[in-house]
């Protein structure tokens, strides 16, 4: 069985064929720069190419990945109908996703109201989803969610010092994001150790970066948190800050709110430091 | 030599009238409800008093305060001339003062500046400095800062993952708070232990409730950020939380920012869990 892999960001989409019997990788490869012109697809299958080839959207991305994926030259099967479910790596959950999820319509809808959880990264996910599913309708899609592993936090990591009624109306509570990876360096780590009652700290460090502390094989804490702008100081996120500096900026700034918390995520960090 | 320390806070002024020979307290008391009605003074001097009187601002409070001190039935001192130093708690003192300061007059515009670092506090620290200066004008009166002890965090502790020309101009970095009593605490820690090379964690809990790090008698990081907002769960400060939270309750309860602020920092915390 053959399952296409697909990481969705806003100008970029990465995918992976897997072959589940062994788990290996057929083929790889990312289409970048869509809709910013000078679009290109990496592609590494039974050979490595690029195509440069104008790619406005991501429908048109997942378009040129299956041509590429079943090109006789450089493709890897014969034809899309091959591919018998594709995962996407989908950033936010919210409450209602605890384990990965077939998407339908409903699920769809759902995911759209979690766009306010992680504003940067949810509509670069839908729009890879949602291109895929128009281009694969008759092939299952799933949610496989950064945030599910982190579900089994206790209270006392994932409530914040807010109003309760908040919490249980709005659902303003630490989420964590990562934790595909973290999950799976959790059972990596297992399989190392031979045991699973044991203490891990995982630390996920990109461009985004996020540490888990993980008991027994099960998340009790994540630096990340409501949205993917808490904890660490990572790339061009701030992390962990006083939340007055938010109406400070504002004040002195002449910024709104959205203003301030967009300069929080993409001037900041490691290249606001330097 | 007799010094009266003012803690002042917005409808509230405690004091205390310290012989510095022996450091011990001659009298104390609190100005309670100032400019809300139903105000009185408690006062323990040579007796125990509490004297009901309508105080609408903190100079008729801390007239009432001497008049108390000087009374000659329950009063400690003859007049207020034996007062040969007042001592201001004040929160903030921003990157411009690492050290307790005498009141000039510029002293005094810088420190007006500085009422955003802490907008609940500073303005009546203000108030009761404007009101000792006006009664007793020709006594040395003295700020103490809350920040002071925090001024020798290294970077690390200090600065937020934020654009660095930001940290230059608007001053925007960890500053800590209740640094008198981490002091305090840190410096009694030392005579304990009859050593002065021991990492220390003070622990200030109170309403508002911070956490020091201390090191060969140094502050080296603190719980309480640019503001008294961040670091522990308070008695109604939320602490730690994701500055994306801010902008969520904006956009979901139709807030500008400082209502969004205001919330954080009076209907959260403990008070808002429960």
């Amino acid at each position: 069985m053959k399952i296409l892999v697909i990481n969705s960001g806003s100008s970029s989409l990465k995918y992976r064929l897997i072959e589940m019997t062994d788990e290996s990788v057929l083929a790889k490869g990312v289409a970048d720069r869509i809709g910013i012109g000078n679009s290109f697809l990496k592609h590494s299958g039974s050979k490595e190419v690029k195509i440069e080839q104008d790619m406005p959207n991501h429908e048109v991305a997942i378009k040129l990945v299956l041509s590429a994926l079943t090109n006789p030259e450089y493709g890897v099967i014969k034809s899309a109908d091959e591919i018998a479910a594709v995962g996407h790596r989908t950033v936010a959950g919210g409450e209602y996703f605890t384990h990965s999820t077939l998407i339908t319509d409903t699920v769809r809808d759902q995911l759209k109201e979690l766009v306010e959880l992680a504003p940067i990264h949810m509509p670069a996910c839908l729009m890879g989803m949602d291109a895929c599913r128009e281009v694969m309708p008759n092939v299952p899609h799933v949610a496989v969610f950064d945030t599910s592993f982190h579900s089994t936090m206790p209270d006392v990591a994932k409530l914040y010092g807010i109003d309760y009624t908040d919490y249980q109306t709005l659902k303003i509570r630490r989420y964590g994001f990562h934790g595909i990876s973290h999950k799976y360096i959790a059972e990596e780590a297992t399989k190392i150790m031979g045991k699973k009652d044991f203490n891990l700290v995982v630390c996920h460090l990109g461009n985004g970066a996020s540490l888990s502390a993980v008991k027994n094989g099960k998340c009790v804490d994540t630096t990340m948190g409501f949205t993917p702008l808490e904890g660490l100081i990572m790339g061009t996120r701030c992390g962990d800050i006083d939340p007055s500096v938010v109406q400070f900026l504002c004040n002195k700034k002449g910024w709104d709110v959205s203003q301030a918390i967009n300069y929080l995520n993409k001037s900041c960090g490691v290249k606001g430091i330097s």
